[in-house]
């Protein structure tokens, strides 16, 4: 069987790396019968948090959603390996997106749509998804965007 | 059969509108199974937010209650449009609360009760449910509360 | 039959007491089919929040990582409380993990092993969990930690 979704995101030039380690004393991904729990993830690439900072001071919006962008990225890989293959996935049903943001910053939502956009991108219809997007005062190693997600697998 | 819930909604004086549009690229419910995840909702009314600013600086406790009851009508409205029918719900199983709130605040328990105590009063013991309230340094739009949901459906 | 868990954690000095009293209109355990969901703990001991205040500012991380095994501890005492047993617990499914933190402060994932590494001590494999750690601008009762969770209970 053709491997769909990762051909998706090959064609967007998205090739999944190793999963980031988890930086705490839990793992990256629990299945719990048809449910995927997948940890928080922070805009790691190759080992380094690459987006730092708060939206609202040092970070703008459009690097917000490159930010948001990366954690989805790592929750794809993350999922990659938990599953072995993402066309395991049945829908996507949940995003959590924390925002580290300054207490003036209004747009969290467009922010965290950089992670939305690239599920429905790569899911379509499958990818839309209920999600709650907030600001927090900051975020591990000083991350500006943190993403967590929860999936349906196919039984 | 008639609609109970929403009976006791508009006893409450409280008639559902049209439901609010997501803000992202998300959609504001999802059914898995017997669950209903509900995004999360601000307290917008009319298309506008009412409720703007932070607990502990601009906006009191009370004020801060309405803010919470309103975006729990507007999960109530959401969950409407996604059932057709309020009596479809089994139970309401947690809330999510977030309380655009100031470092020195502590209110936010009493803060989300305007959403909790709407649920309760309106679905009875099958409104007791999970919660967790926490302080955000900012929320979308500017919000002063988001309230996320999740409901047990009947089968 | 003998109960393995509530022995591991006496082994480590651990002796539940009266579980706290949810500080608003909700409660504190809700079980869904097999999901135990357990409200947002803080970190209170004989009724009154022991570690208070901001990661960054007045809170060391150590002194966070006891207030994140004092949330756990509470998680446990609720899950006691609500399960009558805590060998009932098939597995920890997730934990999220939410720390008082300054904007500067980066050192969540090591203040919520505080709550993740008692999990895993007490549980063993069972105990590995997924997990979200966050910043907040303050949280209920001016408390440094708040820590909820989500179990799969034995059929």
């Amino acid at each position: 069987m053709s491997q769909i979704i990762e051909q998706r995101l090959e064609g967007l030039g998205i090739f999944l790396q190793e999963a980031p380690v988890a930086v705490g004393n839990y793992v990256p991904c629990v299945i719990d019968g048809n449910l995927l729990f997948i940890s928080g993830q922070v805009p790691i690439e190759n080992g380094t948090v690459r987006f730092k900072g708060h939206l609202g001071k040092d970070v703008d919006v459009e690097t917000g959603q490159q930010a948001a962008r990366l954690c989805c990225i790592n929750l794809l890989t993350q999922a990659k390996a938990a599953l072995g293959d993402l066309d395991r996935i049945e829908r996507l049903v949940r995003l959590g997106g924390f925002v580290a943001a300054t207490p003036d910053f209004t747009d969290h939502a467009k922010v965290i749509n950089g992670a939305s956009d690239l599920m429905v991108e790569v899911f379509g219809d499958q990818g839309l998804h209920c999600r709650a997007a907030i600001g927090c005062s900051s975020l591990p190693l000083g991350s500006a965007v943190e993403v967590e997600a929860l999936f349906h697998i196919k039984s």
